[in-house]
């Protein structure tokens, strides 16, 4: 499936932004990128995203050079953020912040935290200590007291982020 | 149309945004909102959207309180950024700071500046000047040098924004 390309007629960086990672599910799908999920099996059971849509999104995705395709062993395939990719933080941490501020969602349930300095980033992405806003690479996503209600997580991901998880690093 | 709700498996609070400004058209139709455009036949106009698209985007976003419709006159009605909507700027910007740096659009066809310094914002937002990250209000979009190589806009939103225009007033 190619790109969008349903803005054509917009020429501004928003637009052509939007046409890499506007279709849906593809900022989910990069989020869970950032938490080090990097195989198909793993996002489709996750995410609960379509197998033909998940395809989709990760081959174009790949084609716009925002994910890179490894075959680490035989028969294993990941999906790797690059560099443009991961410069994508401040856009899924932006919307995260908008959307623990205004939706009804039960707020909390993550927590990004600067790992040098130890403290909870804010609302805008910055560290309270150091008053910088820490790449992803340096931001840990904590387990939040959000999450106290809900049934434990029976997939693998799930579990796995109910311990601190460095962004980038492939979960464990 | 209802807001979608293709991530109802996904509690995360960027599910729940992406529920509200994730459907296609909805992120570049709110980015004329900050531009001061605020009527439907502008926005079609403008941003070549198809008029039931936009239609139901708009509705949408006005069940979301993200925008509110108005009536100032007789057979005129207006479509207004709410608190809630305004406290999008930091996703928007984000996206067009991506944009810039990753996509082949020429870039700077639009500047943000800070009005009370008179600074350009920098990509993460942040005015260098006094070092906060200005709300919308403070905020002003000039054409920049990458709109040189293009036609003159032939229509009333593209003209408007030839000229320096305060984010979330009126585009006159």
């Amino acid at each position: 499936m190619p790109l969008g390309s349903d803005y054509a007629s917009q020429a501004c960086s928003m637009a052509r932004a939007l046409e890499v990672v506007g279709e849906r599910w593809t900022l989910l799908i990069l989020r869970d990128c950032f938490y080090g999920v990097r195989r198909f099996t793993d996002l489709h059971r996750h995410l609960g995203v379509p197998k033909a849509v998940l395809a989709a999104r990760l081959d174009a995705l790949t084609e716009a050079g925002v994910l890179r395709r490894e075959e680490p062993g035989p028969a294993r395939v990941e999906y790797v953020l690059t560099a443009r990719g991961a410069d994508l933080w401040p856009v899924l941490h932006a919307l995260y912040g908008w959307g623990e501020r205004h939706t009804t969602a039960v707020p909390r349930r993550r927590i990004f935290r600067h790992v040098g300095c130890d403290a909870e980033l804010d609302g805008a992405g910055r560290c309270p200590v150091c008053a910088t806003a820490p790449g992803p690479g340096e931001v840990e996503v904590h387990p939040g007291p959000g999450l106290a209600g809900e049934p434990e997580p029976t997939e693998p991901v799930g579990r796995a982020l109910l311990a601190p998880q460095r962004l980038l690093e492939p979960l464990t």
